[in-house]
């Protein structure tokens, strides 16, 4: 009976090799086979709901992140990938404390508010003060001495799909250069609208900074709500006094680590191709869409590529960035880290933002690479994301970038994005795990695209694609 | 000179008067006054401002609902409106106190909650326990003793637009009863999914009682997110701990009022068509659709007729109750001080179901009633609101209506109401002030045809749309 089996089983082999068509490697079946598998894997969404759901929000300094980093670890050496290990690097340590506030005239009524990352603390007993408000610095300038001994509220509301005329970047500098032009002007404390899409009373922290040798004056962010009050009692001709009660803390730096692995190239390992993202996320909800999300999608692309035995041309590097909310610390540690083979990373493609589904890629490069990316992204139109434009990167590979590093973003549909973005409601729930896995099958489909074709992009001339 | 001008102006008039077509009084005509002066006037948006902004919230008990009946009553009073005075009612006084919740197992985890209206506290140094989760009352039983000793998460989610079976009354029993259901089984605290149809973790509040004989334990909703996050770690097999602080308190009851307005019958004074909607809300956020709109409409639609110089054959008077959140005491208290007269009262009409574009009426009364509604309503057709279906009524009417008065329901577009009702986020920045003036227009105009039509609405009969 057993060889019989045998017998039969030898010949169904051979009747299949005979019946199978020859399948050539061609560039086709690759990107075939990588779509594919991506599509039908949940896993880049399990790591994503144990990243949010058993770890949570990972803000520098925090114990959460160290859990993170060496979560991410582990994850990626089970994934058999090459030199896994993580890069030290010393970060920021702000801790948020107590935050409350409250309107006391014309009419009480609470403040909903976030302290914004890097702020003071208020003195003891909080700050109470007299509001103004303008859209601007312009408008702060004009008002000359009558900001002094006052709270200044910024309030330039954002867009939906606004662009860079009235989308976020078009009001960030407001939240992060706000206090220090409000403080040289005798402003006590700023007030920002909040930088989001929706209203749901909600507010949305980031990262502000102090200029050197402003005074330092707390600043938070409340919510479009709040500031719409603010404006309409103001409006009335009334005098709004705000109370402000701030214990945020700046603590010694702490240790902290990128995360590196590698699918190393078969015929050319020293040239690199980086994926990015960062481990990090604001102290409020779990970091679900910023960045949980990009590295979920970083992990997958590269995990698969293993799985599917595709050795690449060249090193595929996958690069989980430490401290990208509040410093650019690990952005700027890989950079300095590896100074010394920056010529040889031919490519860096950074996935933060969000987890909408994946539409293309943003290029930085040398005259035709936005033409090759184009051409490679083809393979792409099956699942919408073969639209590719000029300008592209992201915060933690911009040091690449500025040294001549052809850097891409993997662009994901962003109509939600900033209804969540740095908020309580960054959740696990906020990502659908279709969109999630067609951006794992964008970003291994051109990492190993960029990673295995003849000439490199051409790379783009220093400072090419700053101001963005 | 001044001869020649007065006879020349007499001249104009005379000329004028030969000229203007004959204005008969007659229904289409009144109707284009009301509506034309309701859609040109921003009055209700000005009341509704001043009403958020400048008094705020209004749970019952608090100086703000104090403040909010005053001011009604004299604005009403401004208004030239009739006998103008308040009616005491005593209601209760529940004050929310601290709160705070977090999932201590498997991993860290902020609970973003919010107490429900009536719980009790819990003990000093809160509750501690794990979860189980259920979708209903069934289920819970189902479990029989296994929730001794557990905290319960009723877990029912309700979709936009969601009606009977999916919409916000398909699950309102769980946040009013979940608590004596639970407690009845052992059940220590219950946690509630918030009864909204957004994700923003935004908690949402609202009344819950308890049963005779069953011990009160404390009940809060928490957000969707965290609903979302404690199904998915007990799907992982996991044991969720949950730690709650409560420290809401019930006070003696205490004095309230509703406000009353009269715009006079001219033939039949003592025949009344009420209009209402209820000036208390709930403690967070600002009130503003639920129902301070409900309470601008009702008050601009009497100052609207009264400004037109409109007196109808009937009373219209306007009923801004108190204590509809968490008592209905206002409502109770209207119909027993008027019990001597609930057969001369014609109709009622409530607004409470926010400020979204009047689509028509929901009506409860006798054989033909509906259809007469909608022959009233017809005139309504070019804003919308000329769409009558049968049921119809309010929580501060239903007395009326068990009495056997004819019941309608204002039907606002409520496509985003649950959204924010209940929460931080109900606020004036949510109302449309073209969608109010419209609400306005509806209202007077039914108001004015229910008074003014020979023949009153059927009656229905006692007990007709209970269980709605």
């Amino acid at each position: 009976m057993r060889m019989v089996s045998l017998l039969g089983a030898a010949l169904v082999v051979a009747l299949l090799a005979f019946l199978a068509p020859a399948v050539a490697d061609d560039d086709e079946t690759v990107a075939g086979r990588i779509v594919g598998a991506a599509l039908v894997d949940p896993g880049a969404y399990d790591r994503l709901a144990y990243l949010t759901d058993r770890i949570g929000p990972r803000l520098s300094g925090s114990d959460n992140l160290d859990a993170a980093i060496r979560w991410a670890a582990a994850e990626l050496r089970a994934d058999g990938l090459d030199d896994v290990h993580t890069e030290p690097v010393r970060v920021p340590h702000w801790v948020r404390g107590e935050e409350r506030g409250a309107i006391l005239a014309p009419a009480a009524h609470p403040l909903v508010l976030t302290t914004l990352g890097g702020s003071v603390a208020t003195p003891p007993g909080g700050i109470t003060a007299d509001v103004v408000a303008v859209p601007g610095f312009e408008e702060l300038e004009r008002l000359g001495d009558a900001v002094r001994g006052k709270m200044v509220l910024f309030d330039r509301p954002i867009v939906r799909n606004g662009g860079a005329e009235h989308g976020y970047g078009s009001a960030v500098e407001l939240r992060v250069h706000g206090a220090s032009h409000a403080a040289k002007q005798g402003a006590v404390a700023v007030l920002v609208r909040s930088l989001g899409t929706a209203s749901y009373r909600l507010p949305h922290t980031g990262v502000m900074s102090y200029d050197d040798g402003a005074p330092k004056v707390p600043g938070v962010a409340i919510t479009a709500e709040d500031a719409d009050l603010v404006e309409r009692l103001l409006a009335t001709g009334a005098t709004v006094r705000v109370h402000l009660e701030v214990g945020a803390r700046t603590l010694p730096d702490a240790d902290s680590a990128n995360v590196v692995a590698d699918l190393r190239g078969r015929e050319r390992p020293d040239e690199i191709v980086v994926i990015g993202c960062h481990l990090d996320s604001w102290d409020v909800g779990t970091g679900a869409i910023d960045d949980g999300a990009g590295c979920a999608i970083v992990m997958q692309a590269v995990a698969t590529l293993k799985r599917l035995g595709l050795r690449p041309r060249r090193t595929i590097r996958a690069v989980l960035y430490t401290n990208e909310e509040n410093g650019t610390r690990g952005g700027k540690g890989y950079a300095e880290a590896h100074a010394g083979e920056i010529e040889r990373h031919v490519a860096a493609i950074e996935s933060d933002s969000g987890a909408g589904t994946p539409l293309g890629f943003g290029v930085t490069a040398g005259d035709g690479g936005v033409e090759a990316v184009r051409a490679l992204a083809g393979r792409l139109l099956g699942i919408g994301a073969a639209d590719v434009r000029s300008g592209g990167g992201g915060t933690d590979i911009s040091p690449l970038r500025k040294a001549g590093v052809p850097s891409l973003s993997l662009r994901q549909d962003t109509t939600y994005y900033f209804d969540w973005h740095h908020t309580d409601a960054d959740t696990l729930d906020k990502v659908d795990p279709e969109d999630l896995a067609r951006n794992v099958a964008a970003m291994a489909w051109m990492a190993w695209s960029l990673a295995e074709r003849d000439a490199p992009l051409p790379r783009p001339a220093a400072g090419e694609g700053d101001g963005e």
